[in-house]
């Protein structure tokens, strides 16, 4: 949901006190158009900026759909001062969605060979950019992705301050206690040992992090199945198949969305 | 200038109604470290954030300043609560601004051997990421670009669908009529004659929009020298050098700012 | 975490434009006391809200203590217009959330003898007041209850809409892939059969909505172990020991942040 | 006025990033239904909220109305997930709104055998949630009561702080001069000497504040007609009607909106 | 109380994303002098600016004082940078609510000479500049001037269309029995006939706006002595005294806010 | 782009908690009514503001149209209720915004026998009213004057400070690096000498600022006619002809924004 007070904050930032350059009478179409291929998303972002202004969208193909250069993605029309407004802000908008789901199918595609449908997932993090939380976690599942957890609130993760600080098996017990029923439990652990140990202290999910492949295929064999394993730490696209042949479950990367370039997009105005 | 009400928003878009993991005692220092080479921005907005969290910084290095991975970029001491839930937010502006800082820097120096210092300028677009313009503008600025205009209201930009209603004369002189005398005059032109003809009719700036550098350098040759010229239009940092060599006063790259990988960082606490 | 904008927008609607009743000179010290026994929340917001207006905190209790008549919750020291401008949205901030945290802790108190430790837990809806999901969610652990799902986000809940649709299998089967991995599922069953059917289709919490201790019970011993439980509907403090003996794992009440009456508090200057 | 602001930041804490639950396809209806018997209030509120997400809303019954188990309040139409997503909050509102009406309904029945029709009023307090200063007080009035002040700048009053200091008839005189012509002046008195005192001098309206009615009885009886007279301090449903007698004008109780429990309400959709 | 909201706005419409001018080293010390004769107001705002800035700022003269040209009135000391972007914010709300002070003066310094101290105040009227409504207010209280309502819900007035569609004393009736006991009730009124009989019906104060001092005095003369009357409608400084003969309570002239010129000053940094 | 958010905030400081004045059925039209002469600004603001509340709108005059009293400006229909409550904001808008452009077209009226059409503009300052910066800046521009810079991002100012610390030419020099290509340079001067060398640095613009009208026509004489040259510092519109006289290519004045009365205008209603 994208709220009429960030809109109008976007397009506030974007237009400043006096824009003369967009001035113009009359009505106009408008058409955004990938110049490159990739995965669509954030449509529901440039439809909102779009309404809000005023301009009718028809949207031409749909989120998640895969596109070739010169497809037309949306038909926006209405008064030309108000598309001229929009469009920058759609543009950017799509774009930086369509990067982000673009890349996570990117990474998707590299396990499909390497594991069964639906084995290993893809997922995001919490390394968004601030302010696109939403819209970018969205545009992951838009890939194909998983989203992880999407605050803070959604998953109490335990990290080696909190072992150095309590040990292993009671901060897992200390942390069960103060959760919500509904709030899943994971371990971040540096060894197939400590995997074994937060298994059995009650860790609903494991987190090999910045451990090689070999070491994850290792922890995953030594954590029981109604667990999940995740591997995460760096992990590019290119790597992404040799994490996936360890049997983890989910494979989880910053880059999906604090690197992916933009999508490349085209606005063309009728004339 | 990041606004209590920004950092406000970011944060909660991370923390949420619960935040268990980080609710521990106790202080801590943590320090956020370069784990690649880049050129470092973003630093006000993370010093900002940290202190509305009541922590307090040390900045180690400067904005622009390149480091090479293992150099620590700023230090944070506080309640372990506050530096923790800071950090993601953190690490993700520093990241994300540096990675800008660090594309623009590159397109500097690719095309140092091919002119003269200063004489051609690596400059942004208005393709910045919806919440960022002000962060991603100086980041560009970090790494020795030029922000070009920061809003609509900074420039006036006369395009392909003006000219096609107006005719390109008639319509220079509308807009000059009708902007401050502060505000300069910019023109996209697709040949070197529609130049002269710009550059005859009042135009402060001309722009050639994706032309290759053969076009750009006859048009660049072909205007006066009191009128600036600017090349765009999906110009990679591996195309840069070829459009300096035109003689191009300005090289505009959306990609600096809507498609830079983000530098990679580790925020390390102290244990 | 309570924001400057949260606390500006609630001192805002007190105040108005011009407010000559607090404006008197000099520095007092007040003392928020309760009238009434309970279990206090809510200090973190008042004490931000006193914070905000320069005035200093001493809290005299724990957020989760019970207090008795006469007892001193907080002292606030400032100017004296600053501490008379704090005073009520103080006053009615720990009242409402310390009102929240005392019904928790009744409830919870009113299935210790029927359930060991910890098997039952008493937790909170979303039937929340607008604004303060985090304030009360916060206030029902701080009364030694269970906050249940913070947002629409943060549980995927299956009910008799989406069942009537899809069917109750096909239904779990297609939210099981659109969730994340760190989400849970929850299903609505209107008989222990339904409940057999949901634990076999995946679900990891099973709720029964308005059906009577005996019918939970029945569909609590249906249920494999390692699949949670829930009660809800309607449940008041009284009726909860009841619904505890059943064996369900959660009971959920609306009426602990929906219907608890402020807990009755003073707040005394010093003269 | 419930503002587009207010209205997304309501929804905003309840959706969270990712709401997988409501993400359905289709139109509904949706009924708000009262459970049990009570005065409406916040229909207003519920409405402009699923205005806002585009569900027309049909009011059956008025604000202030009394209904019975079973009566319908209003229905929706629209997408069956802006329903969704509306529903939680609209009910909520209305819950509490009503829950206001309702025991403000109970306490104006409760003194209708001991005045005449309109000589002694139930009024509300500043003891509201924070947030819903508006809605309380509407509420308030829907089911019969006074707002009493709206904010602090609305009414002068004069408490026991600013008579230790200044004395009563001076401070009366000191803030006679200070506030507008259009504001009253009320002042809290303990003793029915200080009321006689506080009317020479100028007083509105004189507060007989944790006084028995035996001791406001008395107190009424000394005060000119042309003042106000008003009673206030933990005044229960229960002991209004002995307040009622003692003739003064108003009752003042903070119970009907810090306390009020929520109005039982269901929404139902189409199937 | 001007909110950390309001500011960051005001400051963030002036500097835009990147300001180079004020991108100044070092530590400067200003000074806020009237450049003509005055009376101050606006001190408050101007100090939350420069404080939020994290300027110290020591305020010279008071509020409501008297200044001639060359008067110091307060001095900011702090980063320059800080100190150069605050300036002109500070200079244009203490110039204008100072002008707003300065004109009110004039006008209450117009009617000395004709009523007795006190017995004719001179007030402002809703027809403030958006935005600005507290800080005008309080402003015309600098001046010596009364606020008048804050608000359409401080007061009810009842004008020609509520009495063409009912009549005067029902429209009194039915708007006495809606308002809150601590809300006064004025009446519109065109002649001294209607004026009487709004009294009679219960009116608290009659206005006679638009009417000339003769029917203004004859007015007055029909209403009894416990019953405010005001003069409103264009009436300018120079006519106020004409309108003060009448002997009406209250002069209201929208002037005060929107049209008093800024008061002049200057911002003189150290060098 | 008067924004929701902007509307929200000025309707809600106008109406308060609970407006009872207008809460008044049926619908209604009102018509917006010039009482004096002048120059109509602020049409899109009042639009918006009406049709924030579903009023509907007809403007009847254009932005930048001079109206004789009587004339009729805007009429609106709709709910009364609505009507009233964006009454008197709307009024005072277009009153605010008009008078701005009234007082912006009798200085550019009082300059047109000395100086040929267009030689010679009048421009507004950054001393706008805070909160209005863009209506009153295109209210400038509807009565036939220049913006200015919108913020200090929009041109680089050199002051005496900047030149104290620096000297005038190394101040140049180094701000004209750090500006970006589209921003111009002014530099403000206090002796035709400094005109010429600040020219010969490379500003773009020339500020002759509290120097006399012979001073002006000097430096004037001496600087390049590629060079624009800037007259400001108290010129009131009775002084404005003679500081046109000198050639000058602009005057700016504060008082356009900061001083202008506003346009008396009439909002009457149907009966």
């Amino acid at each position: 949901m994208l709220t009429t007070e960030t809109i109008e904050r976007w397009l506030g930032e974007d237009i400043g006190h006096r824009d003369v350059t967009n001035d113009v009478p009359g009505e106009t179409t408008g058409k955004l158009i990938a110049t490159e291929s990739g995965v669509i998303a954030g449509l529901d972002a440039a439809t909102s900026v779009f309404e809000y202004l005023g301009v009718a969208v028809t949207p031409v193909v749909g989120t998640g759909d895969r596109v070739d250069p010169g497809t037309t993605i949306l038909e926006a029309f209405g008064d030309a001062q108000a598309v001229l407004r929009g469009e920058r802000l759609a543009v950017n908008l799509v774009g930086h969605a369509s990067g982000v789901a673009t890349r996570t199918r990117r990474a998707v595609h590299a396990i499909e060979n390497v594991t069964q449908t639906g084995q290993t997932r893809i997922a995001a993090t919490r390394k968004t950019t601030p302010g696109l939380r939403g819209i970018e976690k969205r545009a992951v599942v838009a890939g194909g992705g998983d989203t992880h957890r999407l605050t803070l609130s959604g998953l109490v993760m335990i990290k080696d301050n909190h072992i150095a600080e309590l040990g292993l098996t009671e901060a897992i017990t200390r942390f069960r206690e103060r959760k919500s029923f509904v709030t899943k439990l994971e371990v971040e652990v540096e060894t197939p040992e400590m995997a074994v140990q937060a298994a059995e202290a009650g860790a609903d999910i494991v987190l090999f992090d910045n451990l090689n492949p070999a070491t994850v295929r290792e922890g995953v064999m030594c954590v029981p199945d109604d667990i999940l394993t995740e591997a995460s730490g760096g992990i590019t696209v290119d790597a992404v198949d040799a994490y996936a042949e360890t049997g983890v479950d989910i494979i989880s990367m910053g880059s999906l969305t604090h690197s992916a370039p933009s999508l490349d997009l085209s606005f063309r105005m009728d004339e």
